[in-house]
């Protein structure tokens, strides 16, 4: 039955259906779902459903659909925000490979293998997205995750079941809760997928994106590392760098953006499984908790370990406020570099034009040679983003009461989108700006030669006062340093040239 | 040709079809949008394009499309976040009112009437929500929106062609720019769209999400009113109050949060529209943003009105930022008001058990009585997302410079995040929670009579010393305050009565 | 008795007074008062202690200080963060203009006169500053602000002691709590205090910083009305508006900015004394309240009520979070102001170069010209700190429990130091900076009469394919347009001055 | 003529004197410093000046302070936030280091070993904070912290000038710039003053205060690890853990904070000194970076090195963003703690009442057992400060542009902050609240017996089906586990207390 549906389109239509199916006493009219109710609903004649009991009584399961009663429950009591707010599809993902790693070793412990088996392959279908369709939980619901735990268990068990001929919804031969669930409660297994997202999602976008956008930056500071421009503190004309160590500052950035990323992921590497519910792992396994670690980590190729202490990882998420932190970090060195990037690129006549960025898209038809700094601003978009999701990651991560924090999804959903947000952007903005960007040397070069900073090389050879009159004059005159120079008789042009030479001011001597 | 699609199906199905169609050059495999590489694209054989160009060359365009080249060379440009990241639905609706209004002004000032009248009904299926599959574009763009002025442009003249018999792709006889887009600028109405979007979610889902709320909180304030608890400063115990003069100050929270968030709304009501480029108006129509401006009033019924300063209203979004702040401040009401509920309703053993919350889900099958307050911890995680919202719109307006702050696409996308959430877990949290809140007078009263602080209420009778010493000897000794005070011989147990009375404790005298 | 010491030499003098008059137990060596442990302590031979005794035993008191136990309690228990974390002074003296009021109310309600008196004039000196050296009390101590209301206590207390002839510690005539706190508690007078601080920081720094901001970016706005210069959108050229029109979008942002302020002051005029323990006026008289805040009014020119519920006035403190985001949105248009100022004012040779700005202090002695835009950096520190403030004043506002909010010293402690630092730095901004603002009409010329985007003019005129040609022809080869232009033989020189006149483009038709 | 004059003193004094003495054209009268010009400059006229100039012109320098110029004229620039406002004077310590280093270095690379000699000696009383009246600077100065480097140089040179046997102000033998800012620019000595007590702060407060919590927070967990409570998870019961345990989540929590704050260490170790003023070191020596490094580490024991790339030490201050984000999660940490503690020991009757908080200060007199949990509240409130001081940060570090980042001043005074608030709030907390924590086994035994969580213990041995009538049954009469299950006939008292062992659910099997 299992059918590979387009991804996306479920939320809308699940919804609908859902809610059409269900109880219509809502207090007020007004979709969560943007559009949802906007659209006729044409397609509900020809739509069957289950009848599943929890409870609470009955409820209609749409009958192509794995998930079961308590997840239309909770499609129900927590119309908040509609489908871009739902659960992120990687703690889906995440929750896939631990319900696999749980089953095979409940197998050990004495679970039937036939059921462990069909789990296992239910699950590594959880974890491939290939039944992303039946996930249609969003974000706001119980701040434990139960309810996606729930949904994952639903899926999981009536996908085995089906696997093994049996009968959707009739919990038979696999039990959401006695088989998919075994060992485990949802105040374990939520944080566990939450710590395997975060540090996948790591590992796939964010460290991939920062070594791409290192790599092409290390490549631009050595491409101009002859290139002498006018250096600028406090946004003003200061004495010369070449452009190459300009941007070798934004290498270094990258680079300790890439080590701060990794600094907290020891701690994220920490699986909550085996704490069952309140952390002492009442109800499980010696060993299970070790156990799942090890086999997450196999399936993986991360090396996760079962956490130190399992209170602490369910009542706290100190380690994904820390990685957030540190994406937080990240989002500050990218907002210097691209602000940096577009205002030395700004121009083409009236700005400091010293950077030629490429244009990627149609600027205004009618002024050839303005390039809007498009990716700059995308890449500065995404950093305010990720400053504002690591205060509501703050603010979730300290609330927690007792055994149990419980703002897990919302945690969970912010680190995710920083990770994803500054992934993607670092590979947009190397990809679409930054190896495309050409220094205008002839710029650069005039306003070096222009620049008054130079005269400092002068004070060894013809003293402070005559360096300074030299200066002042030229600024007030709005002529050069080498014609005020030459005009106040201080020196030839012959020792300007000799005596100015920008290229032996970019270090100590 | 215009299709009723399924709503949110066609952004993965889109972006695939477009990126496996364009050039394949991308430097990594991961893609953005979770999940849609990993589906094989079997309908790519059946489905048809056809050809654009724009100044960078040809591009294929889906042939069900009514987007054209400018749309789909933003998606190859700007792969960052997938299909959740894409422009909020609400700024495309807004984007239809817009442009229907600026439609019918410019047939004032000469446009053809039929062509005008092709796209006032185009803008209107825009508005309406029908043409949604037409909008792939993401958040992290141009910092001005600038392609989703396109988009839309796009969008509405081909289907305006439709309308009227022409071939789409041929801008003719509707054109994007010339037509759709006349006498605006990307830079004036994409901050149009931004206050339509932001004040008809504030009237349609805030506002009516806290009065809700209100009205639920206010009838159990009077429901309440007559039962008298033991009050807590500090966490700890303190003198009385009647349980409807505690829910009483959450009513009053709630309407000040409904004045709060309507406070900044007048300068919300200011349309940009009509400043064009720089804000200067140019190439625009004296009166035309005046015009604009009572067309998209009467369309929404809200009173919006032309900007007083277009400079400002380009370069600044400080309104938003107010706006934003407001919802914060929303915000921080209902995290107090949800913390106190759940700590209130704890339990049912070993928490302060003086509520009793309704059961939404299943809770522990074994555990009847432990009703964990989902409702309260969905509306608490929403409060932290709405705090961290804040900030990136700090961030984000305080980043702008020069005539155009560029952090348009991201600010709004945070301000209607914040609207829906807290409109909507009001809503939920009132249907899921408030309104069948009951108390536990039982345990109310128990905690009542057993407080040590009623023993005030006997100062004026026996004088400070003896009361204190009932005081500590109960508390030493684990009695009750009667019991203690007539063991000690202080006074009968009548007169305890007479004078301890918390009925008496409530107010002033 | 009363000297008048030097202002804030108090605080270390006190402190290390005290903590090596108390018990030596710390459990380290670190003084968190920064300096203070390395001063030899060679006074404190002379010095005098008086025995004070509290429930918990004897403490010394400095006998030239009007606090008593209470007091000195809090020093030993709470050392944390040394001088620069006191009490702001300005909640002090806000508890001075509520003891006043409160005593004068309380003479209505039967308080000997004398007493009242003696208490009058004692607070009128609190709220006058002259006892400012009586207040070591530290931010962070209890939340409620306990300590620092019987710190005012005592020292009004034993103030008029002193002033009736009275002896210090005795508490008598003129007790602490039986008179100075009459019919209060610290949890209805410390919120008191906290709302007349901040409403008397809106009006005496606040508004008026901005106002003085205001009116100067209103004069330069018309000084510089008649400037033309290119506009820059995503800091790239575009097309031109008058210097004074950009202007004009600032003294828009700071009008604002005004109203903002202003919106949520009619909650922060809300007062809650008369509340008393937990909202209920417990042990208060009625009418009580609401004379209280009628003195306050009085006593202050600032329209002061009574909390139309004392509940939420304890428990929550929405209000300051309100005024907080007000001031953040100030923030957020300060940095843009002074963002934009900094750059245009960039150079002198490699920047954009077109205003002038003034010199207020020796830059690099070899470079003339280089005029550091300090007081815009002095600023754009402050809108940081203010948005950094906000976010605490945002956590602690959302942390209240039960009839209590305990976040009350840092709350107030943050909306005191935006306040002052915007009030501040817009007046220092404005006198440095703003008055002396002059445009570099040369430089802004050059840059309009090179502008490419000159070139929209022609479209009329020439058709938009040869303006085209003509604007790419000349990015091409560093031309003008109007070289360009009649190069390629499309007009005359005459024709194009006739029709590409910048001032004619600054409005619509 | 150095006086030990009293710490903090100064500051007022200085100012009144200062604004008093030099130009009095403020456009307003409000005092920045708070209570300053309320004070009647009495002793005005027995104050005396010397005469210095600038190339401003001439200021009066009060003839007791060590500083010049340039200090003075700081002063009547930025009038913004007052005494409290101060540059942190650990910044000022951390110069004195850096300066006694560089003047050993230059000493090498040939400065007179006399005028060496005499900064080192002047430096060395700067850091051990002798002279902490002569720094009257605010924190919202130039953003490069320059005029803080020129008050150090200018305090330095007038103390050597003055050990010297010169005369103050008259730059000879000692001359500010010349000899002691030798080989360094403010750009470069700003970031590494900043670094410098950054580190020191972290090593001397923030480690030693969280040691110190984790020792006393771990002693609990040991003494508590026999008491078994009711956990509770939302809020609500749940299944046993032992008191030790929970106490076990707290110590992990402190012991990853350790880690945590050390994490970024490596990067804050790095010192921009020989960067010069823009990073490459221009008018240094080759070597003189890497020695100041050395001297610096051997001065301060720390593992101080020279930063791997100068350009981005200038440019940007990610180090610190990082390191704020470390303090950050503390915070975090801190607020879940001592929220946890404050809700256990709520009481006395009708909190959770499970802990017993020492009692540090006299509650209500009348009320005894009402501890307010007074530390908690610091702590938490401190928690709040540092969220938002992290903001601050993140904001100030990502507006950094081209060569120097100018929000040093306020980066570091938030930095300080947050470590000096953190590190002595750990050691209050810990000294008045943690060490003297006793548990309530009376009522947390009471609490366990009374929970319905324990049927769980009984599946195994009725079935789960009799075990949930048992709790259902319970929970509707309101009466024990034990008592109905005798009652319902399941089993008999014997063996409930056989199966129903709180003990043997600490652990999984």
């Amino acid at each position: 039955m299992y059918r590979s549906t387009r991804n996306l389109q479920r939320f809308s239509a699940d919804l609908s259906k859902l809610w059409a199916a269900q109880r219509s006493s809502s207090l007020r009219n007004i979709c969560p779902a943007p559009g949802v109710q906007l659209r006729p609903l044409r397609m509900a004649s020809s739509e069957s459903f289950r009848i599943e009991r929890d409870t609470f009584g009955e409820l209609k399961v749409p009958s192509d659909k794995y998930y079961g009663a308590q997840t239309v429950r909770s499609t129900m009591n927590f119309k908040i925000g509609g489908a871009t707010e739902r659960m992120p599809i990687q703690v889906i993902k995440a929750f896939g490979i631990l319900k696999k790693a749980a089953a095979d070793v409940n197998k050990d412990y004495g679970l039937d293998p036939k059921i462990a088996d069909a789990i296992i392959k239910a699950a590594d279908e959880v974890a491939a997205g290939k039944l992303d369709d039946h996930f249609p939980l969003v974000v706001w619901q119980t701040g434990s995750g139960t309810q996606t735990n729930m949904n994952v268990n639903e899926v999981i068990s009536n996908r085995a079941i089906e696997i093994l001929g049996g009968k959707l919804g009739s919990k038979d031969p696999v039990h959401p809760n006695d088989h998919v669930n075994k060992s485990q409660s949802s105040n374990d297994t939520f944080p566990t997928a939450m710590h395997i997202a975060a540090a996948k999602e790591v590992h796939e976008v964010v460290l991939p994106g920062l070594q791409t956008l290192h790599d092409a930056l290390a490549a631009k500071a050595q491409q101009f590392k002859d290139i002498i421009k006018i250096g600028r503190t406090h946004t003003q004309d200061a004495v010369p760098l070449s452009l190459g160590q300009e941007f070798g500052g934004y290498v270094q950035q990258v680079k300790y953006s890439i080590e701060r990323v990794k600094a907290p992921m020891p701690r994220v590497y920490e699986l909550a499984a085996g704490g069952t519910a309140v952390g002492t792992g009442l109800n499980t396994r010696i060993g299970f908790a070790e156990k799942v670690a090890d086999k997450v980590a196999a399936l993986t190729g991360l090396p996760f370990v079962t956490a130190a202490n399992k209170f602490e990882a369910l009542a706290a998420h100190d380690a994904l406020v820390e990685l957030s932190g540190a994406l937080n970090t990240v989002a500050v060195s990218m907002m210097k570099i691209a602000n940096d990037i577009r205002f030395l690129g700004s121009g083409p006549r009236s700005g400091l034009g010293e950077l030629i960025l490429p244009e990627n898209e149609p600027g205004s038809s009618i002024m050839p040679g303005k390039v809007n700094p498009t990716q700059c601003e995308a890449m500065t978009m995404v950093a305010a983003q990720v400053m504002g999701n690591h205060v509501a990651v703050t603010v979730g991560g300290s609330n927690g009461h007792f055994e149990l924090n419980v703002f897990k999804p919302m945690i969970i959903k912010n680190v995710l989108n920083s990770a994803r947000l500054l992934g993607d952007a670092s590979v947009s903005f190397t990809n679409n700006c930054v190896v495309g960007i050409e220094a205008n040397t002839e710029r650069i070069n005039k306003l070096m030669n222009e620049s008054l900073m130079l005269v400092t090389a002068l004070n060894p050879h013809i003293g402070y006062d005559k360096a300074a009159a030299i200066a002042k004059t030229a600024h007030k005159e709005g002529s050069t340093l080498k014609a005020t120079a030459v005009k106040l008789g201080f020196l030839t042009e012959e020792q300007f040239e000799q005596w100015v030479r920008p290229q032996d001011m970019l270090g100590p001597k």
